[in-house]
C-alpha cells in the first residue's frame, strides 16, 4: 500500500511519536482511516507492523514532526516528551503537538509553555479507552488547549474517538482524566468491597452485580448525585432527608459488619473518618454531601 | 375513620412498633393503603398523627403485637428490640416479626434466634429509601429469612415497597444493605473527590456531573463491572488490557494531582496502598480487579 496525499481533512497526514501498546493502537487506527502516517519510536522495530501496512518510519524525531501538520505524542510521561524532543531542533515551529501522556495538571501546563516557546500549538489530551477500543464508536478522547486548534484538526482527531474540548487551560484534560479515574477506582473499590462483604456469606459476584449495578447504582446513586450537583456548587447541604450523624452511624455499621465478616476494613474506616471530620467541621446536621467540604481541602497529615 | 376488618390480604391488619421518622412513614403508608393499623411507641405522643388518621394506639407492646398477625419493628438498633420486647411476655408466640433496624449480620442472626425462642417467625429487612419515598413506586425493601413467611405476608409488605427476598439466612438483608451502602458511600466519595479536583480549576459540579454521571459511570464503569463479575467469581484477572502496575501508576498520578491542586489526598493514597498490597501479593501482572483478593481478606492492622 502506498501513501496517498489528499485534501480531504479526513485523510490529513499525521505523525505519531511513541509506539507502545497505546501509541500503536493510535497509529494503526489512523492508518486504517486513510491518514498518510509517519511514525517514530525509540526502538524502531516497534514500528515494523504499521510500516508493513504503509506507514513511513522516520529516522529522527525532527524528520517525523516535519512530515505532518499534526504530531500526536504518546509517551510514558512528560519527562519522556522533553527527552525525545531534545534533538528535534526547531522542527516543532508552526506545527501542532497533541500530547496524550498521563501526568499532573502542572506537568500539562509546563508542557504547553515548553511547546509555545518552540513555536508549536499545543493540545493536551486524555484517552478514555484501552488500546483495543481506540477508533471504536463511543470511544472518547478529552482535549484541552486552544479550541481553534482542536477545530482545525477535528477530522484527524475524530479518527481516534469522539473529541471533547474541555476548555483552554491545557491542564483540564489531565485534571478531568484524573478526576474520572479517581471516581472509577473509588466506585470499583466500593463494588469490590461490597462484593467481598456479601461473598463472605456465599453470595456470588454475578448475583450481587445484578442488584448493585443494574438497579442500585443508576436509580439510587447516580440519579441522586446528578440531582444534587447544584447544591454542591452552592455549598448548601440541607439535612431534611438525613443528617451526617445518621450517615456516620451507617458507616460505623459498615466497618463493624466488615470486621465481623472478616473482610477488608481500611476503606470503610477511612469513609467513617471523613464523615467524622465533616461533623467536627460543623456539618453534623447537614446531609452527607457536606463531606464535599472535606474533599475540597488539602488533607492535614496527622 | 373507623377500622375495617377485611379478608383481602391487601388490607390485612398490621402492627408497627417504633415511630421515629422512618417508623411513622411506614405506619402512615400502611394506614393509607387500608391496613387496620396498631401502633406502639415509647413516647406515645409520636403516634398522635397516625391515630388521628384511624390507627389504634396500644398501651403495651404485648397488646400491640397481639392485635395483628404481622408486627413491623423499626427501632434504632437491635439492643432496643430486646429492651422494648422485654415486657411482652409470650405475645410473640405464633406471630411474624419483621425487623427493619440497621446493624450487623451477627446481630441479625442473634435476633432471629431470639425470635424463634419466643415462637415467632422472623424476617430481617432493610429499607432502601428515605422516609418520604416509602410506598412510592420503585422503592425497594430487602428481606431475608424464611421465604414462605415472606410470601404469606407479601401483600402487607408490598404496601411499603417492592419486597425482594435475598435468601433464608436472616443476615442477608443486613449484609446486602451494608454492601450496597459501602458501594454508595465509596461512589459518592469518588464523585466528590473528583468534583473537588476539577473544582480546583474552576469547573462547576454541574458541568462535571454531566460528563461523569451521564456518560462515564454507566458506559465505562458500571457496564465493565457487570461484564467482569464472572471473573470475580472465578478469581481470574487476566492483564491483557492493562495490568495492576499500570493502574498503580495512574493511582500515583491521582495522588500527586490531588496534592498539587490542594485537595484531599487520603482517599487516593489508600487506593494506591490497596493496589500496592495487590502487587505485593503477586497480582502485578493481573488486571485491576485483582484487588478483590485484598478486599476479601481482613485488613492486617499495621
Amino acid at each position: 500500500m502506498t501513501q496517498q496525499r489528499s485534501t480531504d481533512p479526513r485523510h490529513a497526514p499525521v505523525t505519531v511519536i511513541g509506539l507502545g501498546p497505546m501509541g500503536l493502537a493510535l497509529a494503526e487506527t489512523l492508518r486504517e482511516r486513510g491518514h498518510p502516517l509517519t511514525v517514530w519510536n525509540r526502538t524502531p522495530a516497534n514500528a515494523d507492523g504499521v510500516v508493513a501496512q504503509g506507514a513511513r518510519r522516520s529516522a529522527t524525531v525532527a524528520d517525523a514532526v516535519s512530515a505532518s501538520p499534526v504530531t500526536i505524542v504518546c509517551l510514558k510521561d512528560y519527562a519522556s516528551l522533553y527527552t525525545v524532543f531534545d534533538t528535534a531542533g526547531d522542527a516543532l515551529k508552526g506545527r501542532v503537538l497533541v500530547n496524550l501522556c498521563s501526568g499532573t495538571p502542572n506537568e500539562a501546563r509546563a508542557a504547553a509553555d515548553w511547546a509555545h516557546e518552540r513555536g508549536a500549538a499545543y493540545l493536551d489530551g486524555a484517552i478514555m479507552v484501552p488500546p483495543p477500543l481506540v477508533g471504536h464508536p463511543g470511544s472518547v478522547f478529552l482535549y484541552s488547549g486552544p479550541e481553534d486548534v482542536l477545530e482545525a484538526h477535528r477530522a484527524t482527531l475524530a479518527s481516534l474517538g469522539d473529541p471533547r474540548h474541555l476548555g483552554s487551560d491545557p491542564a483540564l484534560a489531565v485534571l478531568y482524566n484524573t478526576a474520572l479515574l479517581t471516581m472509577m477506582y473509588a466506585t470499583m473499590n466500593g463494588f469490590l468491597h461490597a462484593t467481598a462483604l456479601v461473598g463472605s456469606a456465599g453470595v456470588p459476584a454475578t448475583a450481587f452485580a445484578d442488584l448493585a449495578l443494574n438497579w442500585f447504582m443508576p436509580s439510587v446513586v447516580d440519579s441522586t448525585l446528578i440531582a444534587q450537583a447544584p447544591s454542591l456548587d452552592r455549598g448548601d447541604y440541607p439535612g431534611d432527608l438525613g443528617t451526617m450523624e445518621m450517615n456516620l452511624s451507617a458507616l460505623e455499621h459498615i466497618t463493624r459488619a466488615s470486621a465481623e465478616q472478616g473482610v477488608h476494613t481500611d476503606q470503610p474506616r477511612l469513609m467513617q473518618e471523613i464523615a467524622e471530620r465533616a461533623i467536627a467541621a460543623g456539618h453534623g446536621g447537614d446531609n452527607y454531601l457536606a463531606v464535599f467540604e472535606i474533599f475540597k481541602k488539602a488533607t492535614r497529615t496527622p
